[in-house]
């Protein structure tokens, strides 16, 4: 059922030149650039595509893309694809043993993904890229997970709907280099009177073993500068959102040190700052990968880094809405859903660090999140 | 706000001697014996129970338990913790390094249990066996959680409730012995109109790593004995329900080689049939620990165990109804729902064994569950 093609043979330059919304605001063109004509003139995108430079052959296929390069469709599908070969590019380069596999996937159902995973590396124990770009048919088991996100369809009822997102988690070897997870997403759907509702969501949340608060300061200021490009408000709310999120209620822990999170966003600049907080992940955590990577570490450390992962699990198999709705809706690709799995995870019963230790002290931020950017 | 004791102080010998159920069938008393005067005229309990053997107190104090011996509430509570002592004390014969830790806890909502757990032994990696005696008021989520067991009551109401169950998984070290799951369970709930619903579920279900036939017919075989002496349609009906409740749909796979599932039994002889369970467990399980304990392995075979423990992981987070149940009700102690989880599990993407290696055998036969009562 599911193509694999192992490279990249599609050498066309493809640039999207026009974008228009779906509830027909207008958007300026300029060769090579999108200058979104929104209520707030920001900017949606600075630079053209080369998908070339892709890690695989687009999802879409290129007549259509051109066919179609005013629809956010497409838009989003090139702006992903490009994050995807940016972030993996960029992961490799701090990687010296191995690389990342890339397999590119068709969704009987409609559309597909490409996936790009490395695993047993030196410094990436295990690392997953993936994009998906997926149309078809809704069942109510995932528009359920849907509605818990605020959108409120009529119930029972089987819905045409578009997605198409990035999503990365990348578990790294060392304890001292914490794990980033991050996920932008545009999503359509068709309702029973043919009007479409549109909207994005994403976020990116870093989760350490060992707090160094100088780390945390620094992804969080690097997502506020991607959020205050576009409004004040976004970071207080989406840093707010995230911790809330990102929750493991039956420990009364968060999954991590947090970041931002937001969902239901439909604004005609959202797409504008999606890319922001998109690009804003290399600079967020590339220098904590590259800082810590030779960091010296012993196997309690690692023991510890193991049960966290344990913790990461629980988080992702029984709160986290991707993943359910990811694996309720018929045909989806489990094992790029759950390739955010790490590859490895302990449990032990009633493991409770010493308040004073520098487990307790994680395990306490944990409980009590911080305000990273007033601490500064 | 949790009682540990990690000794057993009561020395008095408790007889449960008269059985009543709530719908008033009566059972007819035999001293030191029970015996159900029900529609098949079961056996009840065979023996008395001397609750010094216990691995702690009982979680209702001993005036209550005494108070009324005839009630059900009572009769599951001394079986289960009986059950739970046996159990323990033959784990720890067969293995050497470590014994089980008791932690007797308190819930500050109604009730309390008894978790034992042997961790990071020579023969069992992590074993946990765990008696919970609960009641208070369930919330509407956890009343989802029991409707989906095929009861029904209305929606949106907290309801009083009493719950007694005994569950147990064993992961044992080495890839040669099997995990084993067990649960026997018993609920009373407090309709709005004051009448009483209550019913037994449990069952016992075995998880191999390498396919071993012999052991599998032995263990269906032991679980069929069980089954004939009360009904002989139990087994094979119980038996499918197993095979379908133990399943990874994402996967298209059988956690396990499976063993018997039932819930919502409610007959005047389903406590006997209950006791017969959880009574078989031992002579189902034991015989493979002490065959396979010190059969020789390798890294390879430790890895696929690994593997396999994260698609235990998977069914238990994501799909397993009583995790689910135990994590939505207040005060759940998650450290003891989340007993089941192994010490360590493994995640590779795309890890697909050759169909004609031995673990590709195994695979074969979780996507395709066997009956291996008919195969002897």
């Amino acid at each position: 059922m599911i193509l694999k093609i192992i490279s990249s043979t599609m050498k066309t330059v493809y640039t999207a030149t026009c974008l228009k919304m779906k509830d027909d605001r207008k958007f300026r063109l300029i060769p090579g650039t999108l200058i979104a004509l929104g209520i707030s003139y920001s900017t949606v995108a600075a630079k053209s595509l080369t998908i070339d430079k892709f890690m695989a052959d687009t999802v879409t296929d290129s007549q259509t893309l051109k066919s179609r390069p005013e629809d956010m469709k497409t838009i989003m599908e090139l702006m992903i694809m490009n994050i995807q070969a940016e972030f993996c590019r960029a992961l490799e380069k701090e990687e010296p043993k191995v690389k990342f596999i890339v397999d590119r996937w068709v969704r009987p159902e409609g559309g597909g993904g490409v996936t790009c995973v490395m695993q047993e590396g030196e410094v990436f124990e295990k690392a997953g890229v993936n994009v998906s770009v997926v149309h078809g048919n809704l069942p109510p088991r995932a528009i359920d997970q849907m509605r818990a996100r605020g959108k409120n369809f009529k119930g029972g009822q089987i819905l045409p709907f578009f997605a198409a997102g990035v999503s990365a988690v990348i578990h790294p070897r060392n304890p001292y280099v914490p794990t980033i997870h991050f996920n932008y997403r545009y999503f359509e759907v068709t309702l029973p009177d043919n009007t479409i509702e549109w909207w994005f969501g994403g976020g990116t949340d870093l989760t350490p073993y060992y707090l160094n608060e100088e780390d945390a300061i620094h992804f969080h200021r690097s997502l506020k500068n991607a959020c205050d490009q576009h409004d004040k408000a976004y970071y207080p709310r989406f840093k707010r959102w995230c911790d809330d999120y990102f929750n493991i209620p039956h420990r009364g822990e968060r999954r991590g040190v947090g970041g931002i999170f937001f969902d239901d966003l439909d604004t005609p600049s959202t797409f504008s700052f999606v890319k922001s907080c998109a690009e804003a992940v290399i600079p967020s955590y590339l220098p904590l990968v590259q800082k810590h990577k030779n960091d010296l570490y012993n196997d309690k450390e690692r023991e510890w880094q193991l049960l966290r992962r344990g913790r990461y699990v629980e988080f992702n198999l029984i709160y986290d809405r991707g993943t359910k709705f990811g694996l309720y809706t018929p045909g989806a690709r489990y094992e790029s859903i759950l390739m955010s799995l790490p590859l490895s995870a302990n449990w032990k019963y009633m493991h409770n660090p010493d308040p004073d230790s520098r487990e307790g002290k994680l395990t306490e931020v944990l409980k009590n999140p911080k305000d990273w950017i007033k601490i500064e």
